[in-house]
């Protein structure tokens, strides 16, 4: 049921043994959400937890360095940043009809929870943490203002994506106001590159092919190559946005082999055309911007079926 | 000699036929600065026009849409953004000893204006000008606002660097109060990759070398490389930020050579050490954190010079 900022704020006051959920795959988000609101409702004296399914990777480490775990019987569970429970990963699906509240901005929030507090027009779900905090306390620590810019700036690329606001941009003014390093926040989330990424960009421009009058650029990375340049898979993550930014380019894709054989794919598209329509074709599915399938084969032939289906839609 | 904002405001208004001079090789600051007085002082009904080197790259179209180029004889003449002279350019340099007024945020001014309004702490020369204008007209114009935005979103690699304030966050948020369309800046400015620029790129990802222990990254390119790929200067401008943002990388650095025989070195640095110092040994400077310089040789002994000198810092 949708609640409002003042009931929010009113049943964390009221509550104590609180669990606080992120989703899986956890970005800075849900865990700028979580952490600020730990931060928040520790300092009250509350006893709160954080869970994940998964642990935190390492470069989140910064947003939980006054985290301490303890254990307790909740009695308030929330969830931040989670369209939906399916979202809550495996070891977390008996909290799944326990949430009391949930903090979110996504469009397609199920609305599973006991009171949901959703707003879409916002960078990120911590934008709506920082009114929850801000009504709560009329005021936000430090360590809660760290956490709150570190979703934000990371939901909305750093102030360069459409979904920017002007408060967004507010509550950066005041953590620089609050002199917090902020600097140290963007340097980890977009200013590191690891020797690994350095060595499967490079690799992945060599391999970079154009198709169908340049309006599609496709990067092939086999198990081979990427064991090459010791890369990880989550190395490759930046690689998909690259090949859309290019200029004329519609449809950017990379294919790369999992296993033997097994190719996932992950396409990018501009306005046109929609990337989950080429993706069902191959029983993938995705959003209009961003999606995926996974192909069998060897590898030209599966670059020659996603070339040529992509043919037909631009 | 030093000036303030009411004395530099005072002397736009009092002028006429104003000639704005932004440096060679403009980028989204000196053009930013340049497009917002000229949109501010022509409302005002003055004659107005920017002066460049050469043709403003193609990118920043959308600063000048509005912009009617017109002849007379300069009764004042404003420079944007130029720490020096000898940035004007060689087609410029009649300009140097005629300069009334120059507002720039470079710690190297060389205070060769009759009146410097100078400020260091800012995150770009579009923070000083958004003040003169203000400080004029109480009030600033969408264009000139636009302008504004792109000048200070280019210089602090749109809100992700250190030099990035408070107030540049809030000028952000003004932006986006008033509808403009900042996201198209964005795309233009850091979404949008040209296929010269990606040849360079891979060229460049080829020929990266590290020195003193990984904490050095070099790029040198050569005026054969930069023809073969077809790319122009400013599709280099990209590359000192990426050598910085390498893991364990304190100095990046971009070799690039103009003409046969001179380089121009592009450096970045974290929080130590201060590339202008670095620079200033070769007769250079910029800020701590960017910088720049130019020496003459041949390709091997100028990378030779400029990576023992760097080995002196870290």
């Amino acid at each position: 049921m949708k609640t409002d900022l003042k009931r929010a704020a009113k049943l964390l006051l009221e509550s104590d043994n609180i669990v606080i959920l992120t989703h899986q795959n956890p970005d800075g988000d849900t865990l700028g959400s979580a952490f600020a609101l730990y931060y928040t409702l520790t300092a009250r004296g509350k006893k709160v937890r954080v869970e994940n399914e998964k642990a935190i990777p390492k470069k989140y480490a910064f947003l939980h360095e006054g985290y301490r775990h303890i254990d307790f019987e909740p009695k308030c569970v929330v969830a931040v940043d989670i369209a939906s429970t399916s979202l809550l990963g495996k070891g977390m699906e008996s909290y799944s009809d326990k949430i009391d509240l949930c903090i979110d901005h996504h469009k397609s929030n199920t609305d599973y929870a006991k009171q949901t507090l959703l707003s879409c027009s916002v960078a990120a779900a911590c934008e709506i943490v920082y009114d929850v905090i801000i009504e709560m306390d009329n005021a936000i620590s430090d360590e809660a203002l760290l956490c709150i810019y570190t979703g934000i700036s990371t939901d909305c690329g750093c102030f360069k994506y459409s979904n920017t606001t002007a408060k967004a941009h507010d509550i950066a003014a005041l953590a620089i106001e609050r002199h917090i390093d902020i600097y140290r926040v963007n340097q980890a989330m977009f200013e590191c590159k690891s020797r690994a990424q350095l060595a499967i960009e490079k690799t992945a421009l060599q391999n970079l092919e154009f198709y169908h009058g340049g309006k599609c650029a496709v990067i092939v990375i086999t198990h081979e190559l990427l064991e090459a340049t010791g890369a990880e898979e989550s190395d490759l993550d930046a690689l998909p946005a690259m090949t859309r930014q290019i200029q004329g380019v519609e449809v950017g894709v990379v294919i790369k082999e999992r296993e033997k054989g097994e190719f996932k794919v992950s396409m990018r598209t501009g306005k046109h055309p929609d990337a989950s329509v080429i993706c069902s074709q191959f029983g993938g599915g995705g959003h209009a911007g961003a999606a995926g399938c996974t192909l069998y084969g060897e590898v030209k032939e599966v670059e020659d079926k996603v070339i040529k289906t992509i043919g037909r839609y631009i």
